[in-house]
């Protein structure tokens, strides 16, 4: 038997990734049943996005390695924020990169986003940069106590931040994000500290939210967040009770950053809800955690409409299919098989070894009632604290 | 920067598939979010499924290469019945072989098929081998004319049957039938003819069952057929009209067939709906086209149900969410652009080239009302009729 010729489409797109994690993983899970190829650029082996492209494993400054990467690709986009801006702006010469490196800039530092908020009147908590003990001094006495002093770049999953409750707080914060940004030698530049004044927030959301190469904006509903020691652990949406004008105010906050910074993608922004008042928290220049409900609870998900959007095509439906929730899976997981036992769940695994912080799957769940979607989530969420606790 | 560890999971599962289209594309795309891993054995380069798993590229009697392929693996499955069963049975003495051996010499044998149905009380089209012209004579003078002369192995999508609806038919019928016999290199050892009684059928129907290694059954609702040149055009579920009796009669045939077979993972079953009794035409014993509307209308797509079978994992959910349709693209398609402009699309595309009769995709429409997706089945099909008239 000779060879069969290739069957594959002569003419069909590829898009590049930075990072091979597991938001890759489920872009490229999105992408090819649009007809898209993908090819992923990381150091880290092994990824979990490595099963559905072709990975080039390397630093992130190894420019050699991203010309190798960047060829033939029809649009370049990215899985987390801290890729180097200046890999961004390289690749940019040879393939566009969506969303453009500036989005990069401003989701680095949070000193630079927080005063995008401020330019485009986008309420948020009070902020100061703090470059030295005596600004932190300073700084206390202007916003109060407590207040949360940030590292500009680098923090994510509650990582690069203390909470300053008591004055006798301040040095040892201060000694201790400062000698972390010192050991920080894979990332870019240190850039300082920021103050900000601590929200007592009643609850934390977050909009997900697509612009196109073309203008065309979308919007998911507002999604309801819940944390376990930093790291995201339930999204549900859509928010029954919530208003309708609290709803456009987040769409129109989003909108804005997105058209001020020409803005391509899927873009992320964190809110506080304080009072029924909401306050920006941060953006994430790129799909979301809060959104991955939207994989099943959408005509299109998250994931695709971030695909239609760098490659110039009509986005797809935003809205909610019934009442949705997602939880994740930190840490540890159950048996696959004791997962498929959970009625109506949809596994998302993202193939990654156990370890304590780290996410290696989520679950949805998407119900024709909020009822029935509590007791399901509630099961899922017994059958994790078993597995955890060594029950199961 | 020093490369970083794998981040991998150590224990995760390979399930390997023998064939490497858009059937073993698709099973990949269902089964990488529930952590398992695939490898493909074909011999066709750059096919759909190497996209999302490892490619042996290898003739199917290359037993060498076979063993390669199933070193290490969890289980093997199989995405088209035309595999030689003798690979299946190589590998079944390293690894479990799920659907069995055994369901591939029955459904690769047209009379070993139809006399099953026939020891399990199952209607079908009267039936008759033929070995030579004088018993094609013979047979049409038993069930009469019109009639449907078959190759017994190796026929799908249309190819290799002709219907003989006068005298004259016959010898022509018989000489070009077996005349691809002796072509048929690549196959299995040529086994004759069979010829059919003609159903004139008022619908085509089918059912997607499953079954696990722990005997669990389960039936996707029955879905409505239509063809276009032998070939799968559109498919709609759940049937509303349908009698209850006339369901559970077809996942009763289906049962029937599963449980004599000891059949593990997802199952097809095409019957005629002929003024209302049930014959059955063909099994396939893999996932199938008529089942690609589960992808999205329902919360466990067939292809996940064949997973979790052949892992021994508990089956999801077959019930219906919607209004369900699909849609072939065959032959040639709009560009991604205008399919991705159609409201509610969920396209998926199998990244092959463009060729008369190639199935390159589907799209599958969930909606809440049948008159919402006739609607937007019908703008679909406008858009097709468009593209291959040439003006889209």
């Amino acid at each position: 038997m000779s060879t069969p010729p290739s069957h594959a489409a002569k003419d069909a797109a590829t898009v590049g990734v930075l990072g091979n994690g597991q938001l890759g993983r489920m872009l490229a899970l999105a992408g090819l049943p649009l007809g898209l190829r993908f090819r992923f650029f990381d150091p880290a082996p092994d990824a979990p996005a490595c099963a559905a492209g072709a990975c080039v494993l390397a630093p992130f400054d190894d420019l050699a390695a991203a010309d190798r990467f960047a060829r033939g690709l029809t649009v370049c986009t990215y899985e987390f924020e801290n890729v180097p801006a200046a890999l961004a702006r390289h690749i940019e010469r040879a393939v566009p990169v969506r969303p453009g490196p500036l989005a990069l800039d401003v989701s680095q530092d949070r000193l630079a986003e927080k005063s995008l908020f401020r330019t485009l009147n986008i309420p948020t908590p009070a902020f100061l940069p703090i470059d030295s003990l005596d600004d932190l001094r300073a700084g206390i006495a202007s916003v109060g106590l407590p207040g949360v002093l940030k590292t500009r770049r680098g923090g994510y999953d509650g990582k690069g931040q203390q909470v300053l409750r008591k004055p006798e707080d301040l040095q040892p914060a201060f000694a201790s994000l400062t000698a972390g940004l010192a050991q920080d030698a894979g990332g870019a530049r240190s850039a300082g500290l920021i103050l900000e004044a601590f929200v007592p927030f009643t609850r934390e959301l977050s909009v997900i939210a697509v612009r196109s190469t073309k203008g065309q904006v979308a919007f998911y509903p507002l999604t309801l967040n819940t944390h376990q020691s930093g790291i995201l652990h339930t999204s549900f949406a859509p928010l029954s009770p919530l208003s309708p004008e609290m709803e456009s105010t987040a769409h129109g906050y989003a909108r804005a950053i997105m058209e001020h910074l020409d803005y391509v993608g899927v873009m992320a922004l964190e809110l506080f809800d304080h009072n029924g008042r909401l306050l920006a928290n941060e953006t994430a220049p790129r799909v979301h955690n809060s959104g991955h409900w939207t994989i099943d609870g959408c005509v299109t998900s998250q994931f695709e409409n971030h695909l239609r959007a760098i490659m110039g095509w009509p986005l797809g439906s935003t809205e909610a299919l019934g009442a949705c929730a997602m939880i994740n899976i930190v840490g540890q997981s159950p048996p696959t098989e004791a997962l498929a036992s959970l009625a109506g769940a949809r596994l998302h695994l993202y193939d990654k070894a156990p370890r304590p912080g780290r996410k290696l799957g989520h679950i949805n769940f998407v119900e024709r009632s909020e009822a029935d979607l509590h007791a399901r989530v509630n099961a899922a969420l017994d059958l994790l604290a078993r597995s955890r606790s060594g029950g199961a």
